[in-house]
């Protein structure tokens, strides 16, 4: 999770998560099966952006497992391992 | 209803929504029969977002037993059952 | 007119509108042939959502017999009857 | 022009207008010829909503003779007449 | 010039223009060939609205040679002449 | 460059560009082949806008050579020289 | 690095970028394999904007090393060299 690289937020934040291992069960419980249509994936905040273009802070912090929609994102591989990164607005919602 | 989820608001607020089983007829006595055409759904919220990024609260809460579109909203399988993640904007209206 | 359910306002306000019987001349005169191309229909509020995310109050209040598009709405059968919900920027005009 | 409906103004100030007689040359000497592409029409207010959802008056006000384009508006025959529904940006001029 | 006719301003500034007879060379020395891609043409303006919605007044004002899209603006034949009504925002730049 | 055409600024600045000869090796020393897929073209301002609708004045300067689009801008042709009308927007970068 | 080029900033501010050479492995340890979908680019920036329409000075500064979209920016080819000018909204991150 030490990732040397800062999201740009542009007119919106944006975070760079390291999407979970498929099939995972978390110790959160929350399983999501395969057959559901365009099923949300779960992953782990490694990286996000200062406050947007107009001074809103990210609401999500490093360290949230998250949900977010399938083609949320834009793939960013770095040193063999898949991260992706998107607009805080891609996460549909945190696991608490 | 202990969902350990919290909705992400972005520039709408967000609500997660336990659909009702289909056909039935809750004690406020609605009935919605299948022969309506964009028949709205039925559900009841069990997750909403905080304040989005203009400030605004959201203005469901849960426990509120709320319409929407056929349409609205991102299927969101939990643990064997079927939730909706939707913007608020996509609920019509909530039985009172 | 008693319906236990309240519009949600988004970003505009919404109304649900009881549809007026076809063919039918109000008291106030109003009769609208069925030639007319893209004709609007009429019907009368039943419920209104409070202001909207800017602030807005309704202008049509409940009781109101307004003039709206054909295509204005989406059906809300409930309990046997047919209702539209509405933006309120749906509604041409309030007869008076 | 004794006409009992009041046009709703939402994002945008609305007018009912009534439409001139075809080939008609009114007092103000204005005239416009068959042979015009997408000739504007001509016509008389008769209704005007209140302010706009930003606090704008219409500019517009009843009596007023206008152009407007042809494709502006939408039709709304009332007792056998035709009249416009439209939005006060449909119109182009006012005749002075 | 002697236009009885008042250009309505909703969003925007409106004009209206009195084409340029076709091929002219005028006293600025402008001078437009045919064989220009999208050639602008020239006119004059004959009258402006007030102020738009946003309380711009207009820049270019009645007797202002102008060049125009050639697709920009309306056609209003008025008395036998062709006049033009224009968004001010059609209009590229004022002959000084 | 004495060119008697002052653009109109709307909701954007406008400026008007007299292209450099094609192939040209400017003093600048900034040279762009032909081989380029998008091309960037240069030219000189030769005449510029006052602020726009929001009083923004424009950045670049009556003689700055710039950068712009290869399908920015509107053809200008005056007097037979080739001139092109554009929004600030439009160019890229001022040379220094 | 010495590049007389200042881009200029509309309604959003830009930055001039010189691609990293392919496959380069760069001493922060970022490595992008050729295989992954919609690789985002490296590259060095070499020119920034002043501050947009909006007051918002720019984020990166010349010297960053950033990510960018595979189809972010415009070909700038000078002297020999390509480089890129785009949005800093088309730039996703910055090494660390």
């Amino acid at each position: 999770m030490a990732l040397n690289l800062k999201p740009i937020s542009g007119t919106a934040n944006r975070v760079i998560v390291e999407p979970a291992a498929a099939e995972e069960k978390t110790a959160s419980g929350i399983y999501i099966p395969d057959t559901a249509k365009e099923k949300p994936s779960k992953g782990t905040v490694v990286s996000v952006s200062d406050e947007d273009s107009e001074g809103k802070k990210p609401t999500v912090k490093v360290g949230d497992v998250v949900l977010y929609g399938k083609y949320g994102g834009t793939e960013l591989p770095i040193d063999g391992k898949d991260y992706l990164i998107m607009r805080e607005n891609d996460i549909y919602a945190v696991v608490q």
